[in-house]
């Protein structure tokens, strides 16, 4: 097909590259996947860096006073700059050194980078604001998405962030659930006043569902691992990682890993910094996983052809990286095997115990699938992935409070029950 | 007695004031509250403002491009200058103007301050950061505070708060809660490596023995409506109000009140920058109660005094908010009566309505007693107690992950159940 541009495509972006055949698209000519290879054919949005540093510098951003925010790198992401942004802050999220958890660890740099701080209190709002401002552009092209609704497939926290970021703007949403999804996080979804689906089947059972729905009903499709624009959004966790360590990028990044899509934002935002000069090294990703949903950490181990690879039975109780074939699985595997990275497994107990052990070394309360990244880094120390000099960043993806029955499976120590008088305190301290 | 200054008190601390009798102390004369009125006496912080205007100015945090947290305002707070602060980013909280809250309404300005966004997602993160820093602070002193363990009774937010910010500098803590607790709350105590005592009693019960026990063990004593420095913590979410308003104050503030301490706070704050001119004027406070735990707002309809008014028996869903004794009612009726502000109640149905009402209408997802303080202000647009004209301004206390079975219980909705097939999708939305 002929490039061409529309006044509404963002000028800062050159065109949309197929993961598999490297085929490009103008954004008006793929509205969200391949059309030489369906589903897979997850598309990379590829940037015009000199148009991007015409709009920003690293000077800029150190004078901008406005509220931290994802949206002030506003110009090295894939929307128009004049774009409505949604109100609720997504990212700008803290960035912990973590001296005695390093200590314990033999580790001199260590920090926590919180996500759980996010509006809805996990990583996936990141993406979300994106698909909120993406929708809305499409509404006002040729394309023939209506725009009347967003939709998504998820058991969790992307469902929670769509909902909670398209209440904000008073966006009608609909969430393709499984029938099977803790009580919790569907009311959830009900206080935003999405229109829930509860589907009588699979998490992919819904997943194909939403996508037929979406065609079917022109809606807007935020579906990770499909929708092309949700890496983007998530790049941002390494540009707020940079320049709070002083674009001084770090040696290595830990993080857990699902459908793969959050580790691909964050191998795409350091692409980015490098190719605009704003750093000068990218870091090690580890990615980890749970060790029952290891499907990358098996095809990079076995060095398998994660387009053959079937899926596999997915099975840990950190429910938001439990994925059976990671729909975002090549741009997750390039993410490490182009920074020099790897794939590590933990099991469920050394996610749990990870959880109190961040808590009480950081501060950071983390939900099981945050913690993993942190036993990842454990596990990484003991086999002598990582070495004592070098600058360690672990991503925390999600709040403690998300999960508290995991929260309370991490607890080895029991509170003291006593009467209301001195002498059983004193039996307790003296 | 002779006041007298060591180099350790905060310059900009001229002395501690009775809020029953007006004497005034040094800060190393009274370690709490006025000797001469023992658990009632609580003392205010009295600032020297010229020091403080010395030390900061509106100019000077408008170049501030530091992470907003309450330590930008550490000039203005009982703190010395070079004092160590806790690395967690408590306050720094968005304030999102809700339009379509407002239209709604009938008003015209409406802006929710979320301070759900804390790291252990509540308000009471803002006192506990003061805490621990007062508590080092105590430990170089003369007093006789040891500084071994910081304490507090409570049954929710604030030994959470506690907590995460003890976990975050290895700072050990003992937390005093009543048996009945929730077990999800009493989980995120033991996951920051807290110290828990279940006391089989009441709330007051816990309150009683962990003076006592403080006293005992020379522990520092956090408890809010005891330790007069809480409320120079809970002050700073008035800072942050006027200086995201551009230092033009709202004309209302509505705030949800159990034991007073955060109506308290609110007010302190928009004193403190009146007094240093930065604002011109004082907004009238609202104070919301819940219709279950009213005595508060029983007292300012009867005109009754608070020091006599026997406890009442508290009785609402909305945890955070019940209090039979408020602990800080003489502040926190000054709040009222000082800004010709009003006590509205509301019943816990209306909570639990504005729960969703408020997640819809902004994106935030508020706790029961968060969203009594819009509760509140729907109330008063019916009443009259506000005009379409007036800047309002709503606080959020707290996260809604904190009390999911209170957001199960807002429901009116249900999600629909289906198969996974497109005839179930169309049978709904054709």
């Amino acid at each position: 097909m002929t490039p061409r541009t529309t006044h509404h495509a963002p000028r800062n972006v050159l065109h949309l590259e197929c993961v598999i055949c490297g085929d490009t698209y103008q954004p008006n000519e793929a509205a969200y996947v391949c059309p030489k290879h369906g589903n897979e054919g997850i598309l990379d949005v590829v940037y015009d860096y000199d148009v991007v540093k015409e709009r920003v510098s690293r000077e800029e951003l150190a004078r901008d006073t406005s509220h931290p925010t994802i949206w002030r790198y506003k110009a090295m992401l894939p929307v128009r700059q004049d774009a409505e942004v949604p109100p609720l802050a997504v990212g700008g999220t803290p960035l912990y050194q973590t001296e005695r958890l390093a200590a314990e660890l033999g580790l001199k740099h260590v920090w926590v980078k919180d996500d759980g701080r996010n509006p809805t209190a996990s990583f996936k709002d990141r993406a979300s604001a994106i698909a909120v401002v993406k929708a809305r552009e499409s509404a006002n092209t040729q394309h023939a998405i209506r725009n009347t609704i967003i939709t998504t497939a998820s058991t969790g926290n992307a469902a929670a962030a769509l909902a909670g970021i398209c209440a904000s703007i008073g966006q009608e949403n609909v969430i393709f659930v499984p029938k099977s999804a803790p009580e919790a996080k569907i009311a959830q979804l009900l206080v935003y006043g999405s229109t829930v689906l509860l589907v009588d089947g699979t998490y992919g059972d819904a997943f194909e569902l939403c996508l037929e729905s979406a065609e079917t009903y022109n809606w807007y499709n935020r579906n990770t691992g499909y929708n092309p624009y949700m890496t983007e959004g998530k790049k941002t966790v390494s540009y707020e990682i940079a320049e709070q360590l002083g674009w001084d990028a770090p040696d290595v990044v830990f993080v857990s890993v699902g459908d793969g899509c959050i580790i691909g934002g964050v191998h795409k935002g350091f692409k980015d910094l490098l190719a605009m000069g704003w750093i000068e090294q990218m870091p090690r990703i580890i990615g980890v996983q749970a060790e029952g949903s290891n499907y990358l950490a098996e095809a990079w181990e076995n060095g398998e052809d994660v387009l053959s690879k079937p899926a596999i039975a997915a099975n840990t109780m950190a429910d938001s990286i439990s994925a059976g074939l990671p729909r975002d699985r090549i741009k997750a595997l390039a993410a490490v095997n182009e920074t020099n990275g790897a794939y590590i497994t933990v099991s469920d107990q050394q996610i749990l115990a990870a959880i109190p052990t961040l808590a009480q070394g950081s501060g950071v309360f983390a939900e099981p699938a945050g913690a993993a990244a942190f036993a990842g880094l454990q596990k990484a120390v003991e086999s002598g992935l990582v070495n004592s000099d070098e600058r360690i960043v672990v991503i925390n993806t999600g709040n403690g409070l998300k999960d508290i029955r995991g929260a309370m499976a991490s607890l080895k120590v029991e509170p003291f029950v006593i009467r209301p008088n001195i002498e059983d305190v004193n039996a307790i301290f003296k």
